[in-house]
């Protein structure tokens, strides 16, 4: 199924969801499109439209169901399933991946960690076994793994993120501070924390 | 000055920063368009569109002088000066980010950590004394430090937000999977990493 939900939307309902799951947690079935609202900072508006666009929760003057909202999104971000993730570089970032604990939530698990560095080959992170850059190939294979994390210098990630995807990697978070050209029907997401700094510098210096 | 640039342009602007970086270095002292817009995977037009937009660099048949460039867009983006950095919060990500030396490439440095963890206060990472939760304001004063990054755990971000912002706080850097409200004046980025999976995972299952 081809997405036609745009973009903004898209990037709110991973903020609807982990709402969902704290007021889930609190033992709430129901919650009125106001309540969502002001917990995420939205218009009541915005989150009519929003979830109008999914399909039309709620009742009017009733509310909406907790659970089925939460299950619905669950299954709409393909979040249903455990996923694998291959991680690709075990510098500072990377180890500090390997043992952030929030991707576990969402059924995102790194099984995998590479690495062409000899001294940090064999390394166990947070349980993970450093592998040879060079088992990559038969891990991504043999495990039909399709999610890849590149956490290696800027100079070398292009290479390997075009190694991951020959390999069987269809999806691509980038930590790499450099752009990363991808063919078409991979999908792939960067974080440059440094030019989150630089935004922020820009803004600070102009007025926002 | 109220900036008029337009956001996507303002966020390539990073990017064309950390190239002409990797020009200037290599010893290239003029480079095209056409060059910059390779590099960047951008269009030929849209690398003239953005830079006429600076106030018109470059000229026909000759293409842009790296060097003026790179200094235009460091004071443009207000990265001329040194820029110190507070962070809160030092479970992994904390400690990752503070060991992390991309931030100081652009001239911003972490000089203050903070954490409320008795096992942690006066530890030491790379180089930075943690130091108690309840020292933030006095050394935000006595610094005049205006950024902040925030990775303490979503139950308690606002808060510390709130506080920082308090303290004299204009920017933050925001790691925690949750929302932040800041008042009007106040600059925030927030870099979420499961929703960036969340937001492959959709894609994945969608097509892209």
């Amino acid at each position: 199924m081809k997405s036609t939900i745009p973009e903004p939307t898209l990037r709110r309902l991973s903020y609807y969801l982990r709402y969902l799951e704290r007021f889930k947690e609190k033992g709430l079935n129901i919650i009125s499109s106001k309540e969502l609202s002001i917990a995420l900072g939205l218009s009541d508006a915005q989150v009519r439209r929003d979830l109008f666009t999914l399909g039309g929760f709620g009742k009017r003057g009733v509310g909406y169901d907790v659970s089925k909202l939460f299950n619905f999104l669950n299954t709409f971000l393909g979040l249903d399933n455990l996923q694998s993730i291959i991680l690709v570089g075990c510098g500072n970032l990377g180890k500090a991946l390997l043992q952030y604990k929030g991707f576990k939530k969402r059924k995102f698990i790194i099984t995998h960690a590479f690495d062409n560095d000899k001294r940090l080959i064999g390394k166990k992170i947070a349980g993970i076994n450093i592998q040879d850059s060079k088992e990559m190939q038969r891990e991504i294979r043999k495990h039909k793994i399709i999610y890849g994390i590149i956490a290696t210098p800027a100079s070398s990630a292009q290479g390997v993120v075009n190694s991951m995807i020959d390999y069987g990697i269809k999806a691509v978070l980038n930590f790499a501070p450099i752009k990363i050209h991808v063919s078409q029907g991979i999908v792939i997401s960067s974080v440059d924390l440094t030019t989150e700094l630089e935004w922020l510098s820009f803004h600070v210096h102009h007025g926002t």
